[in-house]
């Protein structure tokens, strides 16, 4: 009995630490898409989340730990809400479908500085070490599903037989990344469209006439 | 006489002040590129520059003050490095050549973290305030460049009629953009190759047939 007691006790408490660990996490994503994962300090995320300064140490060994598991929440957001939407469809339809969720990801502000992963690419770029290797791993997971659809877009006959497969991912993501930046920078809802258009304008030319 | 030698000595003073002011902030816009404007603490540049915490005080009366003047003066070397190789032509060959020679800045590590602007506008994106309403007034600068040289570009009949010139400006600036974030990222110099390439297929897929 004492023994189920204590298991429950652990369990709770585990499950408590979990949320806990959640919830400073999603904290930790919002906050970095504003602050870098640089300015994900304890002080920071203290005041953002109300959990004491020795709790949140207790809850991430250093700040690098904080940074790569704070990369991980932001990974799964990202899948939940530009990756899974388009997933519906193959080909020519997902390439446009995932460039149209991730710039509705950004219109809608699902994170108050934008994409996580373009803010911390940014951040991070000239710095190597775990971190900006984690960043360019996930960057290149969302380059090859660009690559993957676009491929068999051409396979169905949805795009032209001789599309350079890579050239119109890299020229994909540049515009919705682009896009992006300047909706930041701008608060300036125009671009998002621009960039459907440019986005449309690209996969259009190079559908089979 | 002893006017003279006075005047001498503040002349060579301020020329030194300001030699010492050029040094510090060229220093600067190089650290801003890897550390962000943010990342330009005293202490840092003191490191950086060898000149002391109070020398650097000096100079600037804050943060915010060095964070301006260093824009100023990466705009001055981007003015220098990607805009002025590429005046010698208009229309066309002077878009095309503002992304050659945007990409020859990056390819070069003319600035240790690439594209001073692209470092800054993804960090200072999300922070209304003096710093980004600069970057976002030199972003437009650019932007505005391309616009009118795609302008040209139609008007003298290099391009298409009916191009949506601020969508492929648009476009042509994504294109370069994204190369900078993947350069960082992968250290991988395919990506300037295939900006080039997107720069190229993007411009001839407007050029009246």
């Amino acid at each position: 009995m004492a023994a189920t007691v204590t298991t429950k006790r652990t369990r709770r408490t585990r499950s408590d630490g979990e949320r806990t660990r959640r919830k400073i996490l999603e904290t930790a994503v919002r906050l970095a898409t504003v602050e870098g994962l640089d300015g994900l300090s304890i002080g920071n995320l203290a005041m953002a989340t109300e959990v004491s300064k020795s709790g949140l140490y207790a809850h991430f060994g250093s700040k690098e730990e904080l940074q790569l598991e704070t990369i991980e929440v932001a990974r799964d957001l990202f899948i939940d809400v530009v990756v899974i939407p388009a997933l519906g469809v193959e080909g020519r339809g997902r390439a446009i479908g995932l460039c149209d969720s991730f710039l509705d990801y950004i219109h809608r502000r699902t994170l108050p500085g934008g994409c996580f992963f373009a803010a911390v690419a940014a951040e991070q770029g000239a710095r190597p070490g775990p971190v900006r290797t984690r960043v360019a791993e996930i960057q290149l997971e969302w380059m090859n599903l660009l690559v993957e659809s676009v491929s068999k877009a051409v396979e169905a006959g949805e795009l032209s037989s001789d599309t350079d497969v890579e050239l119109l991912a890299f020229e994909l993501n540049a515009v919705v990344v682009a896009a992006n930046t300047a909706f930041n920078l701008h608060d300036n809802p125009a671009v998002i469209d621009r960039a459907r258009a440019a986005v449309e304008r690209i996969v259009s030319s190079l559908v089979p006439s």
